[in-house]
């Protein structure tokens, strides 16, 4: 699970003399901060996804985007490929540097420019974290909607790179549906407007196309984001079950009764029992499943909602249904499913973190596909999603020290994530494809789609400098590496019979 | 205002004979429906922008994918263009005809394939009228949520290649936010698909791209859109004053306060007159503007809202508020609004509809600058916006056959379009570019932005066969005829510091 960037798949690298690079790159911009000794480089080496480690030929600190642009040009010239990185929490790999790359991180970027309370937006640096927006936005009654778990320590640069979502994008959208303007560098340093101060901005949508895009079309320079004003109300219920197929059902009860929930999480046995023995969050441990969903808005919506969905969930075979009683029992459920992850990594050495979308209705068949192959793989997996939207999150549980088993857990993962893909569904909910689930894209998309978006990806960085080797697969290395696609279950998923 | 394609400007387009392209494709495809002769093309001359027109070389009436592949083979074999057309409604004449063109009238995929009320998508073809779509799940409780004035006749296709809005799109967004996938043919005629069946999907964000596009990058042929849970209530608020800038205080203030209404529209005294003459609605004709203010939801929260929103309003210096006390008087205040532009056309020999999109701040002083630069013109004009998301519908009122009135009409209709680009807004918020506001796009993006669109194009279509000479000018149009650049209020718009 440990693979650099490969020259032979993901497309031919120059190779710039490091000594060189540096003392250029210092001479043309001797005020930025350059790291370049192999122990200042270290930190550096990984993202969130710690089993891939590369590190970097050199790493960039830059404060202005001045800065940025003349490291973009001095590459360009060279052909030095660039990655870029905000916090450096993102669960794919996408911020994996390159051996023969500059790694430049925008962490700096770190200014909060505007808080406009009458257009209900925030201008941010891209280097701020998202949950800063929200504490600068607060004193005016307004928040920052995307909450992904890392959201104390996440930019919001990295946000827009991976399209981030988090517990409330069921109500409120992901990253892509709550910013409104992009300030772009590309490859040459030049700066474009992705966007406008209005709602809506004529062309194509490069603001979308961006968004998600994980560094592979420029650089993102300042970000404005749509603030949202805080529901004035908010409960939340926590639902119990004895079988994991009513809880799947009771989802689609509650949406299709017309209810939007502000979150609607599920988790199962195994992850209930790590996250109660860790936060003592009051879950029931003997359940084989639990919902919580919460109730935002007005408070007379909320009181209606919540008896509505009380009753729905008994209706379709909830053992128990409980309402937070007090603010602080709310924010202890929620406690609870926030540090699912965390808590299952201390019931297992290791842990490999998917990230799958399916649609709804296909929650059932994936959940007992997962247990099969679960089963047939000698590992345990534990369920926490954000199942109104159908995005999964299975935890592989595995012991890197056992021999074997870090091998067994990818292949695990890739089985699910293929299954994912044969339901109609996607490879990737939130957490993006970066290098972790670069083979998986042979799996989701055609040759034809893959070839388009390596002309997109042409139409905004010809030579191929920004982020090579992640995101998108060379046809080549899906020739080499990559599964069968599935076309949207259109070709037959030889396992999905026995599902 | 009438124009043509003009090589000069547009890019060379190879000429084909036409008699010779009529013969090859009636013998490659005999089944299909080809119309050649003037008196069938006249009535596929202009969309819904009657002022633009061109006579097709052809038209095709396709019914079957593989004849919309075998079209497109045939023409990019041959570097014939292609112009999609659905319903004819669009009001930027972006299905313009090109007399060396081919016309592509996709009216005949009319069929909607499935309506998932589990997953809550609705999957149809892109001839299928916007209305039917919400009439098909209505027997569920589902329903489609933009609604375009013209949405009793304009087809999803044309929505999606317009990313068409509506009175309903502050609150549940545009055409791009309520649809989930598409199956899109190249200009080689091999089908792509953008999106997925579950709510993400990875790699570049090629659905929202396409969305808008204005058939310059493929042809739909299939479109999965979301549907919603109808609301359980809906009440409308009919709120008058003595002074428009009042009015648009109280948009600020509603959405200031957290509400989200349905529906947030206002119209001037001229508009306000107008509807009322014809539809009967019982607006107040002393009013200089009214505010028609629509909550839904649970039928508790609309109460709460409408209390909330009353108070504002009276707060603000609303001379009177009205709640609708039936749905009949509901549904009247609506005919008003939604038959405004018809009303505008029994007051004035001609009118010229115009669509900006503005930071909502804005609102008073871009309403002073068209009162000023009408009088300048010296033509009326009625104001009727959707003024929740700032999106302004001045319509310009003059004669056709009065000599001049017509240019005078389109110069200051351009010139209003400039004001909003001043201000940080922009020249189109649900209408599309088109043909109509190809030379107001050189004022909205710099030559970089506008060179990114082409490479962009240049991914899809190298040829450019697909829609030219609409949506996205050239250059060499922009030094021509354009605009200067004003760099969302950066660089000093001239006449501005009137305002």
């Amino acid at each position: 699970m440990s693979y650099q960037y490969d020259e032979k798949f993901d497309g031919a690298l120059a190779s710039y003399d490091k000594t060189r690079a540096v003392a250029e790159l210092h001479s043309l911009l001797p005020d930025l901060d350059i790291l370049h000794e192999l122990e200042d480089l270290r930190p550096y080496e990984c993202d969130g996804l710690s089993a891939y480690r590369t590190t970097p030929m050199m790493v960039v600190l830059p404060e202005r985007v001045e800065q940025v642009q003349a490291i973009l040009r001095f590459a360009h010239a060279r052909s030095i490929p660039i990655v870029a990185r905000g916090a450096g929490t993102g669960l794919s790999g996408g911020a994996l540097p390159l051996e023969k790359g500059i790694l430049l991180v925008m962490a700096r970027f770190n200014r909060i420019l505007d808080v406009d309370v009458e257009a209900c937006t925030a201008c941010v640096q891209p280097g701020v974290r998202n949950l800063a927006i929200s504490q600068a936005a607060a004193p005016f009654g307004l928040y920052y909607a995307p909450d992904p778990s890392s959201q104390i320590a996440c930019s919001i640069g990295g946000n827009v790179a991976e399209n981030a979502g988090g517990v409330h994008c069921l109500k409120y959208g992901l990253t892509v549906h709550n910013i409104q303007k992009l300030e772009v560098l590309t490859i040459e340093g030049e700066q474009l407007t992705f966007g406008s101060d209005a709602l809506d901005s004529p062309g194509f949508d490069l603001l979308a196309l961006m968004t998600g895009s994980e560094g592979m079309l420029g650089i993102v320079v300042e970000v404005t984001v749509k603030l949202l004003v805080k529901p004035r109300s908010a409960k939340v219920l926590l639902a119990s079950f004895d079988d994991i197929g009513k809880a799947g059902a009771a989802v689609a009860e509650i949406i299709g009764a017309g209810v939007i929930p502000g979150g609607l999480e599920m988790m199962d046995n195994l992850a209930i029992r790590a996250a109660e023995d860790f936060i003592h969050a009051g879950y029931p441990v003997d359940a084989q499943a639990i919902l919580l969903c919460e109730l935002d808005g007005a408070e007379s919506d909320v009181d209606e909602d919540c008896a509505m969905v009380d009753a729905l969930l008994r209706k379709v075979g909830a053992t128990d249904v409980r309402l937070a009683g007090s603010e602080a029992e709310r924010q202890r459920f929620w406690a609870g499913r926030k540090n699912a992850f965390p808590a299952v990594g201390r019931i297992s050495p290791d842990y490999y973190c998917m990230d799958g979308t399916i649609p709804r209705r296909e929650l059932p068949r994936v959940l007992k596909g997962i247990e099969d192959l679960s089963v047939e793989h000698g590992l345990r997996v534990a369920n926490v999603f954000h199942a109104g939207d159908g995005n999964m999150h299975p935890l592989i549980l595995f012991d890197a020290n056992t021999p074997g088993e870090m091998d067994l857990a990818e292949a695990l993962g890739a089985r699910i994530l293929e299954l994912c893909v044969a339901v109609g569904g996607s490879i990737t909910g939130e957490h993006g494809v970066g290098r972790e689930k670069i083979n998986q894209m042979c799996a989701q998309f055609s040759s034809d789609e893959l070839s388009l978006f390596h002309a997109v990806k042409a139409a905004f960085d010809p030579g191929g400098l920004l982020n090579p080797g992640k995101n998108i697969p060379t046809l080549h290395r899906c020739a080499e590496f990559g599964s069968m696609h599935v076309h949207h279950g259109a070709v037959p998923f030889p396992e999905l019979e026995r599902f």
